[in-house]
């Protein structure tokens, strides 16, 4: 077991904390949403758990299939165990439908198939707007070696695979979702933060329904409906 | 010799129209100026002529290192008699020091010299505002193959080392550049569109001064006097 220390960080969603264990933090999730760059802030009932508990399902589904990710365990209802990591300042964002700003950007109508998996790489950087950057713009911040960023995005397109997969078993469309990385300790790159309706865009097969943050950030409204239903196709215990 | 036909296209620094022969465009040089995807609209007197001296000086000498160009002669104070091509539909910008964009996105002040060349690509989108995109849209818009973006991405790379030196020996920075390319009726790759203070930005070496369209941007006056400077360093005759 591992006991919460003195908080280090306290991010849009969570909170994060040292514990006695040198290489663990404790994760805490919290109802607080945020999107456009934290322009529009509100608070989701309920969010901090339906998230601690979705996101478990996925890092505990991609761990099994051998993505090396930060997740440990779920310790209660708000907070999970996760290794320590050095989170490396680059969004890694994978989409298979044009939405949101892939839809702005490059003018396709919202809902158009990608006939090739997109993905791009956001500067982890708030007072900048997170903003889309090559492999060039990389190498001069330093972000992250070359090997780094192949590698991150050979998990991200692995991590798609998988998830498009297991998310249309459920009626789901992966439209989009939003991957970042750590590195332990020990020098090795794994999936951190979380995998949620916050970090992904996921649609009803049938119907198209928003089932993410989205409802948020365009005020649809059941915004906490679909994240329990979300919570409900995965087969989590409703919380 | 070729005379002009038909007008088939006009852009917003220049026409370009037919010629009796299949493979020749002759492209007509504007004084009309434009800035930020065309919000900012106005004429510098004789900058028609200036860019017409000034890219046919920058395009026989990259012909004559052997960077194909669409450049044949010029053929007057405001034409070029050129190779038809069909226009990629991305700009290639290279980047040596930090300024305008690059400065914004990634945070850093003007004028921060970058520890390697950055090169970006851009879609030629005026609708779209031309943004930044990345391979993966390029491979989704099938805007290029990938061995066109290399190759664009090589020549852009080959031409920033050729340009800076030759700029250096001119007491001029070159802070970046963009570039546009075609393919020939032929299927080759070779540079097209024009190199001129329009699409250079241009620093004196002693005292950081802006010899280029940025004195349009930003409203500093002498416009028209620095495009004169910058055809006076590259030894042109005064126009």
């Amino acid at each position: 077991m591992a006991t919460k220390g003195a908080m280090l960080y306290e991010g849009k969603a969570k909170k994060v904390y040292v514990t006695e264990h040198d290489d663990l933090y404790i994760v805490e999730y919290k109802d607080d949403a945020t999107a456009f760059n934290g322009e529009k802030k509100g608070q989701i009932t309920g969010k901090g758990q339906l998230n601690n508990a979705i996101s478990t399902i996925f890092m505990e589904m991609l761990n099994s299939r051998g993505i090396p990710t930060h997740f440990v365990e779920k310790l209660n209802d708000r907070e999970q165990l996760v290794k320590k990591v050095e989170i490396v300042l680059l969004e890694v964002v994978v989409r298979n439908v044009a939405a949101g700003s892939l839809a702005k950007r490059l003018g396709l109508p919202e809902g158009t198939v990608l006939p090739k998996t997109v993905v791009e790489f956001y500067y982890k950087n708030d007072d900048l707007g997170d903003p889309l950057i090559n492999d060039s713009h990389i190498e001069v911040l330093e972000l992250a070696t070359k090997d780094i960023t192949t590698k991150m995005e050979q998990y991200g397109r692995q991590i798609n695979d998988i998830l498009v997969d297991y998310m249309k078993q459920r009626n789901v469309i992966l439209v989009d979702f939003k991957l970042e990385f750590g590195i332990t300790p020990a020098g090795d790159l794994i999936l951190a933060d979380e995998i949620s309706p916050d970090t992904c865009r996921f649609w009803d097969a049938d119907t198209m329904e928003k089932l993410d943050k989205d409802r948020f950030r365009r005020d649809l409204g059941g915004v906490e409906e679909a994240y329990q239903e979300m919570l409900r196709r995965l087969g989590g215990v409703e919380v």
